[in-house]
């Protein structure tokens, strides 16, 4: 079988599993309370499809690395779903956090039915994850599902954190560099993080093996999250098909912008004084690479993709997943495969 | 030891568990987060101390139904954590979504901090209850551990689904009674019932008693909702201590109030002309209790009253911490011990 039939095959069961955990507990009289999450997970109402759905690529990773790990992947349907649920659950919130009206091209469910009954919904799509992944019971032990518990629910105090000093930096001044990478593993690497140890729990690999992949998960986010930073000052807008420099001008604070305002040179300067106009913006980020803030995060995002790869390569991944697993690290860390 | 010292003493563990379980994975950079989680519990800020806490009344129900149940109840403690913070999660939230400015005396978390972070630390407080409860696994077993885990995750998903309907209610003409039922079961039901479950559980009584113990918490749940809303058309100001005829005029939907509008007779005709004003509100309430809501109410609160204590009966609670669970459960039907 090719990685990509692999793949595809997977993205098929996983979606099946969503559907059997988004339906637990239906009942008529609740019938708006599943339509608002079937909205939100792209099923149902106006433009839903495949583009409405997102990629999937945590409970891909899930499954990848079950199956790379030796296990068989089918077990760890459960886990894929429950994570990817709670992804929703944290977009479904952040949508509402961040006042944003459009996710995926579609208006947000705060947007369609109101911030009480989206906060609510969001909360119900949290629960359903962590009661799906009790699910592993079924094919496995009653041990490794209580751990498998416990790494969701770590997790999900991780993202909370995470978004936390998410929002607490749009007041802050200067936030630390610190603070910053304590922020992008809470909301970025502890959920990747979560679904490739899980999918080593899953298959029952050796604890080596299961650490190795939870620092390839959590590196991979990490990685990601540095270079998309990166592109969203440098990037090249007909490749990343972002709007480039849009980070400068949102007053955004990542990686290089945090960099550069600790410098306190004439970037600080003249970032300070806001509000920032889309012609002064190349002459920005010009003052941002010369006080040493491209180097910086293309140096950490060089650092942190090699320790992913090297991660990737010490649990020493098998088969057609070992190779489909590679690849789509390097599809999201936009490396030549 | 008397009930009143047994109380006493489990309500000082109790608070003294939570403390614990509201400051896993506290670090520096986070202090606002955990803050605004000490606030909300009543521990810190304006306005701290007993009055703000609330009465801990579910963890009570946990460690006296342990201990009733013939367990050590110093063992129920992270249930008896992880319900109060379920409680105060669904709080947080619904003053958002209540739009509530005002909880136990003192600004809601959204007043003093913006909804967005309200919403975020309700997320982190439903987190750490979770994670709180996996400590049962440090005195018992992880089988039990497990069981208890899915008890409290079920839980969770009825009270999102009570607090949907509750909010859909608002909108809807006339809920059915039975969508009403399903509302306080979701809403008020199904956390008292999880906590008498949860304790019956974690004393290893067997199957029989602690299903008696869950119809008791159920039970008990459902005829305190029923009576507070008997309280809320014909309640004695002066002994409830709250504004009588108050559902009447605010226009909430409570038992009395669909089971007249179910009616179609003359209190549908006036109450369908809003607005209700104050002076018109004993003559609506005479038009409810000609129509007979005020005897279906009494008599549903009787019937149920009864049922939470036959349940208790038939559970066979012991000793001391079984008659302070007995004497509780009458406090809360305000009925004479």
């Amino acid at each position: 079988m090719s990685t990509e039939t692999l793949t595809q095959v997977m993205l098929n069961a996983i979606e099946e599993e969503l559907i059997i955990a988004v339906t637990q507990g239906h009942r008529q009289e609740l019938n708006n309370l599943y339509a608002m999450m079937a909205y939100h997970m792209g099923w149902e109402g106006e433009g839903a499809g495949v583009e409405a759905r997102g990629k999937r690529i945590r409970p891909l990773l899930v499954c990848l690395t079950c199956a790379a790990a030796g296990g068989e992947w089918e077990k760890s349907l459960p886990a894929a779903a429950a994570v990817e649920l709670v992804h929703n659950f944290s977009l479904l919130h952040d949508d509402i956090e961040d006042d944003s009206p459009i996710r995926r091209g579609r208006p947000t469910v705060w947007k369609k039915w109101g911030v009480p009954q989206a906060i609510n919904t969001g909360d119900a799509m949290l629960t359903l994850a962590h009661l799906t992944l009790l699910g592993l019971e079924s094919t496995g032990s009653i041990q490794s599902t209580f751990q498998a518990s416990a790494i969701l629910q770590e997790t999900c105090l991780e993202l909370t954190q995470g978004q936390y000093l998410d929002m607490a930096f749009e007041i802050e001044n200067e936030p630390s560099i610190e603070a910053y990478w304590l922020m992008i593993s809470g909301k970025t690497a502890a959920l990747l993080a979560a679904c490739t140890e899980l999918g080593g729990l899953i298959a029952g690999c050796s604890q080596k093996e299961q650490q190795a992949y939870h620092e390839f998960g959590h590196t991979l986010g990490l990685a990601f999250q540095t270079q998309d930073d990166y592109l969203g000052v440098w990037g090249d807008e007909e490749l990343t098909g972002k709007s480039v420099e849009s980070d400068l001008s949102t007053g955004k604070k990542t990686l290089p912008i945090l960099y550069g305002l600790h410098q306190k040179g004439k970037f600080y300067e003249r970032w300070s004084q806001k509000p920032i106009s889309p012609e002064s913006v190349p002459a920005l980020a010009q003052l941002l690479e010369n006080e040493g803030a491209k180097g910086y995060t293309q140096q950490a995002a060089d650092l942190l993709t090699r320790d992913a790869l090297q991660s990737l390569d010490t649990a020493h991944p098998k088969g057609v997943a070992g190779k489909a697993l590679k690849s789509l690290a390097l599809r999201l860390l936009n490396r030549q495969g």
